[in-house]
Parts: structure tokens; sequence; C-alpha cells
């Protein structure tokens, strides 16, 4: 793990850019701290130039609550090498969801490459972050791809708490995965989310095998997450991982 | 309204019983108020004595956060006379229910009438409570029965946000009703209720009309919901009463 630049942010912030191999990711911790923070992964759809401005506002928001965040490119997205199979997939869905047919192939052939492709990736960012001394454990994942999510939650026993944002469309076939995930888990879904199935979604969540999960539907499209619901992962997080 | 018994809780909250005509109820404020403070209606399925230490419970949260807190009997319940046709409709429920047949004529039969009658003697009771020094408003109505609240959501404007807790059946032909809703709703889901209807739950909560609504689903069965959504009710009326 490299860092390659470092930003003080104003409100006693520290944000630092890292390369991972060719993974690059951000560290957010805070400047003042007193014994190595609980961590949480932010997850997010791929495109960190894109996503900083949500990114940096749910990571100043974690550090406010005493925890560290972090987050790491996806595969085939952002500055990272492009994968033309990943591209062709991911017109078809938006062709496919727009046209109102069948996505199930097409989801298969998008989301499963990227799940194997980003998870061991993530674990090995965690490898590298919680060596660092003011990272501690334990830790959470919070965001979308929902399915890395899922995948996470299931293979990764240092994740104890994740925060999963149903909006993004899961593999059928990780349904049953979805039975295996035994830590506590909250799900955020907007109710008329234009870019996800909100049947599969409820699906999903009955299928968690966790005895402890939570729901949050909003009404709003995709983006339209309420800002309260900021508050509401902190306190999901400050119930679990301290 | 008539104040027949009063008690100092040990936090300082002051519980006084009253009677609006031959209805009781339960009145619960801080002894230290200093200025009128916004009403939450506590709804419950009915049967005062054997709901009191949920109640109870409940009201000193929302004393603590500042509201006032109130309750009245349902029509049919707890000492009140008892209808024979309820009763009967309540064994048919019952019944219905354990053997996996429809319910759809039996729930009409028991919950419309009970929300004709329990409506009229609500509205009553806030202008009863609404007219003493130390209650203000805005107004906000929380619990149970699902139905009651979908209607005192519609007809009654001093409501201004209403956090409904989807643990028992409401008659199909309340969706329309559900439409008409147009304040902040908070709906609270336990996703393994045994006395309740998943599927027809998540179509009212689709059905509500408001542009602001949040669905908490937990797992779980009815008596089950987690100490951590009586925090999360009372964020969301500050939020919308305060």
């Amino acid at each position: 793990m490299r860092f390659t630049t470092q930003r003080r942010l104003d409100d006693g912030v520290l944000e630092r850019d890292f390369l991972l191999g060719d993974v690059p990711g951000i560290l957010w911790t805070t400047e003042s701290a007193s014994a190595p923070a609980p961590l949480i992964l932010l997850g997010h759809p791929g495109g960190l130039r894109a996503m900083y401005p949500r990114l940096v506002t749910r990571a100043r928001s974690c550090v406010a609550e005493g925890f560290a965040a972090a987050t790491v490119e996806l595969p085939g997205c952002g500055d990272r090498p492009r994968s033309a199979t990943a591209d062709e997939a991911r017109a078809d869905l938006r062709r496919a969801v727009r046209a109102g047919e069948p996505v199930d192939e097409i989801v298969d052939r998008l989301v499963l490459p990227l799940v194997d492709a980003a998870v061991p990736e993530w674990r090995g960012a965690l490898d590298a972050l919680l060596a660092l001394p003011d990272i501690g454990g334990p830790v959470g994942y919070a965001g979308g791809v929902m399915a890395i999510g899922v995948r996470l939650a299931v293979v990764e026993p240092r994740i104890s708490a994740a925060l999963l944002f149903a909006g993004s469309f899961v593999p059928r076939s990780m349904v049953e995965e979805a039975r295996r995930v035994s830590i506590p888990l909250l799900v955020l879904l907007q109710w008329d989310d234009e870019d996800n199935d909100r049947q599969m979604a409820l699906d999903l969540f009955d299928a968690f095998g966790t005895r402890q999960k939570t729901l949050h539907a909003n009404t709003g499209g995709h983006t339209g997450v309420p800002a309260f619901e900021g508050e509401s992962g902190n306190r999901f997080f400050a119930r679990h991982l301290t």
C-alpha cells in the first residue's frame, strides 16, 4: 500500500489517496485519533472521481462518529483498464431496463465477474488497512454494489456488520449466497429506484439468513436517499462496531 | 374530560387517567414543562390494562424527548362494553389465520366497524387534549391499529405525521384511502409477524400517497420490535413535529 497524496479537510479529517498494486483507493481518518478506529469500507458503483462528492460526505460523517473510512476503485471503472465485455453488458442492461425486457442473463454477465474480481481486491485492501496503526477493527461495509456487499458479508469474517444499498441488480444465483449471511444487516432501498428491481430487492432481504436484519425503504429514486439515513447508518454501525 | 387519578412516575413523568364520556384514556406529560408540548397519540390493539407496560415505556420515551403522549381505550375493548359481533369476528380471524384460509371478509367485518367507531373518539380526545394548557401541537399518531392510523391520517388535519405499526390486517378497501394520505409516514413492519399479511403491508406502503414515507422492516414476530425503533420513532417525530 502506497500513499500518493494527502489533504487535510477543514473538519480535521485527513484524506489520503493510495495505490494497492494498481488499484487506487482513498482513506479518511481523523487527525486527532487517540486509539485505533473501527473501519467502514465505503462501497460504490465504480468511478471514484465521479462518486467523490457523495463518498467524501459519507466519509466525513463516519469520521465524525469515530470511524475511519476507506474505499477502492472497482475493476474496469474510473482510471482502471476498461473491460470491453463489462462495458457491453452495462450498455445491454441499460437498453433492456429501458425497454422493460428481462435482465437476468445480462445481470449475470455483468455482475458475477465484477463480484469475482472485486471481492479479493477489497479483502486485500482490508489486509493493508488493518495493518495501519490508526485503524483497528471491527470493520463494517456500507454501500453498493449490492452483490459485492453480499459476497463480502459471506466470505470475509473480519466484516462484522453491513449496510447494503439495494440500488443495483443482484444475480438470482446469489439469493442462495444471501442465505449464508449471518452478520447484522441494514438494507437501504429506494422505493422508486429506476435502476433496480424492487421485488428482487425484497426477495433478497427475505433470503438473508441473519437474525438481525433491518430494511429501510424510502420514497424516491436511485440518488434520492434522504439525509437522515446517513445518521441512521452511523447509529447502526455504532451499535455493532463499537 | 375528567381526570380520575394521577401518579408521578419516578422520571418526572406525570401520568393521568381520564374519562372522556365513558371512554377511558391515559395522558403522560412532564412535570417540568416550560411550554405547551407537541402531542403524540399512542395507538394500540385494544385493552389498555394489558397494553399498559408497553404503552408506558413508549410514553416515557416520548416525554423524555419533549412530547406529551396520550391514548384512549378502543370500542369493545378493555373495560368497555364488549361487542358480540366484534368478538365473533376476532375468533373467526384467529381460526382462519391458523388454518391458512382467506381472511378478507372477516377483516372487513372486524376492522371497518372498529375504525368507524374509534376514529371519532380519537378525534374527540384530540379536541379535549389540545384544550389543556400543557399541550400545544402539532400532533403525531404512533402505533396500531394500522387501519385506525390510516383513517386518522386521512381525515384529521391536526395530525402532522404518523408512525404506523403494520401489525394488523387492513381491509382491502382501505388501500384507496391510503392513496389519500399526504402527511409524512414511518411504517414499522415486523418481517415475520404471525398476526399480519406481509404482502398486504407492502402493498399498503406502496399505496400511501404521501411523498415522504419510510418503511422500517425488522426480523422477528409481532411483539419483537427492536428497542432501537423507539429512538428512531422519536427522531421521526422530532423532524416533523418540532
